[in-house]
């Protein structure tokens, strides 16, 4: 066993972090200890936590020190967004409905991450059963303003270096939008590349697991393990992306620092030899509200048993999105889903010759104030899409806080989604992040 | 409150039953006391139920007594099969992985059809996992016979006028061919008719919460009542349905009793006035092998944590069935839903000028033998592309067990669906069916 790095190992990039533990250059309970002494000293401005396993996940980490190698994640401290069941630890889904619950068995892809080695640190807060309804935690790096949501906790526990890796949620903007608010990768998977088994079912429509890490290759590592498809270990190769620069339908909304971000990605990716193409996308028109309604309708039914036997436990915000759910017709719902699977089916001709297209993630930076999450409306056309979106933060917003934007690749083209973010954070200067 | 009529309460169609309960013609309790005499009289011959709530459930019947008339299940009790999450019943999968599992919420539609003033009288037998690997419940009208699966104590327990209603999940064959096998009516709806949150997730693309009744009108009760589409309860008006009859490339599975419930079929519904066409679908080729793989990869990435915690506590044959899905590569996944996705936008245009397609459900009556749960094969490519389908019971093959055939709609036609299975019950004489 070599000597720790003078960094302490909570701070190593994850690849870095998880080859050294492949190689036994540093243990696992090192890295957990390292981890552990930094929620120490930050969970009480943060919040990231509901539930911390310290002991169990020390214990593991001498199990896994003194056993082979186990696999992708070997070692790897990972936080848990609490709507993921836990054999292990209560799942409390951000309501108090659920105080004290402790389900039979792990979410799949707990069980999966478990498998490859991965030790599953504790569970991170979560709005109001995955919805918009605020949690308690901060943005790490400036304490008055939100995190994001809902996966508020996982987004923090790594923009804070608590931990390397943490997984996630989407179905609005879960994932994404609190990656760019607290500045660091989101990948939100293409739809149906990781079973939602174990997870607390909101809109079957929308829902999609995902993940965060401080870098593209991280999140890639992540979710390559989770889903076995290894090819998404495969960033370097695959050639200069084209890009589509999509302003979306929502454009309107962006704010300055968005605008600005947009500008100097196009001029960055064009410096770093990219191709960068203005498109037009008037099959996004009106889909953002599809995704509204189909979430509503969906949530509202998913929930029937906290609707009918806990209406009164639940938030005054999430009894009204109950009720507009309710409020939808099944006529209307599945004209939604028709004009979904059309939307769908044709978005691939819109890349015409592009690899990825490039969007806003958010309207701005995090905006002040930790009873909201802010504003979902750039994600929520490709979540009705199903589309791979990967959120790369590269710059700093008036106020200090930081920007990026969200890389969304093809049906299928998780790959190319990530090789394209994976290029734009190399390009754009890993520095001007956060991470 | 009037006399008990001269049948048991338990024997009576069920939308009579039902008007009854909300006329206060007779009261919950009495319609749950003539349910559980039988079931004390049949239960050990059939073995359809993990657990009986008996007393609950007498008091729950007396609540609804004593207060107003709840919704379009009032005072019926319903067998749920035992992969639905209840709160106040144990969830066991068919399996001892899950033995004592207590979940601390109702599946979406449990709570649902609660709030519609059923009572959930018991978790009914599936296999384990809801996969082929049967139970103990034997088929009610000779027990030497299978009843069929996964659903099998739902339809088995209806099917022995033990409940008027009970839940089952279909991700093969698993509604239709139990409804099949027990003489009664199965109902699938289309993907997406009813959420699944809170039942245990076998494969995403194709689970389907479903209904047994054993009649089509009280089929379409149960479903219109956990999905709040009302307009399921117009069966009786629509016109008389055009019938294409569609043998499916598997046809060489078909025994004799399935071909001759074909040509009866055909001449019976000629002579009741509908039009009935012969349609080949070479678009349905290949569709059944698709289907088996998708639900083998995703099966086993579902049951993750059931694989990777608790692989000895498997069945040899749902080891095998979880090694199988591991070895087919995401690459080869991926392949099978583009597969789906073209079929399921394509199916559409193969129904041409008809209504409805009619086809076999099963290779023929339900096999001897409770070891297994018989062959899945004409069911597979209707689950594949989520179309809505009800068996409808018609007929006695060759050893005088039922026979009957099932009706597949179109995408969100589960109307046209029912009509034509309301149609095809009344003029092939529901006489001939079991129930």
């Amino acid at each position: 066993m070599k000597m720790k790095p003078s960094t302490a190992l909570n701070e190593l990039p994850v690849l870095e972090l998880a080859r050294g533990l492949a190689r036994r250059e540093w243990s696992a309970e090192q890295v957990m200890r390292d981890c552990l002494a930094r929620i120490e000293q930050r969970e009480p401005e943060v919040g990231a936590w509901e539930y911390l396993a310290a002991d169990a996940a020390l214990q593991r980490a001498r199990e896994l020190d003194r056993g082979a190698v186990q696999g992708l994640l070997h070692g790897l401290p990972i936080g848990v967004k609490d709507i993921f069941d836990t054999a292990d630890m209560p799942t409390g889904l951000g309501t108090p409905i659920y105080s004290g619950n402790r389900p039979r068995s792990d979410a799949a892809v707990v069980a999966t991450c478990r498998g490859e080695g991965a030790i599953m640190l504790g569970k991170t807060v979560t709005t109001e059963l995955a919805t918009s309804f605020a949690g308690r935690t901060r943005n790490p790096l400036r304490s008055t303003h939100t995190p994001g949501g809902s996966s508020s906790g996982s987004a923090a526990a790594v923009a804070d270096f608590m931990v390397p890796l943490a997984l996630g949620t989407q179905t609005a903007a879960s994932v994404i939008r609190p990656a760019a608010f607290c500045g660091i990768v989101g990948y939100k998977p293409g739809f149906g590349k990781l079973v939602r088994a174990g997870v607390k079912s909101q809109s079957e429509t929308l829902d999609t697991v995902g993940g965060f890490a401080r870098s593209v290759g991280g999140a890639a590592l992540l979710v390559a393990a989770m889903s076995g498809d290894r090819r998404l270990l495969e960033l370097e190769s695959g050639g200069v992306p084209v890009f589509g620069l999509c302003r979306t339908p929502e454009w309107a909304h962006a704010d300055a620092d968005t605008r600005q971000a947009m500008l100097d990605a196009r001029a960055g990716l064009a410096a770093a030899g990219a191709r960068v193409l203005e498109l037009e996308l008037p099959a996004l028109e009106g889909l953002t509200q599809v995704q509204t309604e189909i979430m509503f309708f969906e949530a509202a039914r998913s929930y029937s048993w906290e609707r009918l036997v806990h209406f009164e436990s639940l938030s005054p915000g999430l009894r009204q999105m109950m009720e507009s759910g309710m409020a939808i017709s099944p006529e209307r719902h599945e004209r939604n889903l028709a004009l979904t699977a059309q939307a769908r089916s044709r978005i691939d001709d819109v890349f015409g010759g592009v690899d990825v297209l490039l969007a806003p993630s958010t309207i701005g930076e995090a905006p002040a104030g930790i009873g909201h999450t802010g504003d979902p409306v750039f994600c929520r056309q490709w979540s009705l899409l199903g589309l791979p979106c990967v959120h790369v933060p590269f710059a700093l917003g008036g106020s200090g806080m930081p920007v990026g934007l969200q890389v969304v690749g093809r049906a299928g083209g998780d790959l190319a989604a990530l090789r394209a973010a994976r290029f734009m954070e190399a390009s754009l200067g890993e520095g001007a992040s956060h991470a």
